[in-house]
């Protein structure tokens, strides 16, 4: 199998860098997306540990495990960051957007349309920011690890 | 329960206006969205028939049974519309974009960035459309039928 970022990730938690693992279980991994988040809260990934190329190649026991963690993590978002607003989607294939080619699904909180704009275009949004010389939305590691450590508080008080 | 659109159409078939069905089921119901085509084919909303506000609100049963449909119906259009990219997203609350509080489920075939765009900004498109007097992305019935057909057609071939 060719080099894959999430097997890495998931395998041997290398290259995380400023992401924050905000759950774990034998099914899933769950991260905060360091570059992605809105005025609402940070925009976490559902990664499966299986690799699996995207969401229409996934087998019988995925399917019915995956709606479940979706629910869980969208619900604790919403409660750690009082948020009503969650925008659920993946991409199949690199024509519909998808950059790393390991099944997951994003958690978007979303409390604007320029929220659901950096849901969609991530990378654009990226640019439009370069151009008005804000610097990329990219959050450092000490930010990044407080926005987890609130939905990793969260998922505690749920269990 | 307040009045709701998607419980109208499953329950009597009715306002349907210039969308099709392209599959029913006991637990689903399939229709292309009259609104919302890409450069690559028509968009499905997959609508369940029991009355759930959105994906955070739904039981057991159908937690088994989405993923399943989405695939299908997902397959079914990339194989129609000689397609790779598929966009599946769903939103949570108004501030996350919903306009229907009745869960649904958009499969937006994609081959361009403007895809993705049609997909996650629908109403912000026709605004564009309507700024440059092209008018709205509206298909009519005839359009519509057709796209539909084509999808229905790959459906059976798939039995």
């Amino acid at each position: 199998m060719s080099y894959c970022r999430f097997c890495e990730i998931i395998n041997e938690h290398k290259n995380l860098l400023d992401e924050e693992v905000v759950f774990e279980n034998n099914q899933f991994l769950v991260i905060t997306d360091k570059y992605r988040k809105t005025s609402a809260g940070p925009i976490c990934l559902i990664i499966p540990k299986e690799h699996h190329p995207n969401l229409l190649e996934i087998d019988k026991q995925l399917e019915i495990s995956l709606v479940k963690i979706i629910k869980l993590i969208s619900k604790v978002i919403q409660k750690a960051y009082d948020c009503k607003g969650i925008r659920i989607w993946t991409a199949v294939n690199k024509e519909a957007g998808q950059s790393i080619f390991h099944l997951h699904v994003h958690i978007v909180p979303c409390n604007s349309i320029m929220d659901r704009f950096i849901a969609a275009f991530p990378g654009v949004y990226d640019l439009f920011l370069k151009c008005l010389k804000f610097g990329r939305n990219q959050l450092n590691k000490n930010q990044n690890f407080e926005l987890a450590e609130k939905i990793r508080t969260e998922l505690k008080s749920n269990h």
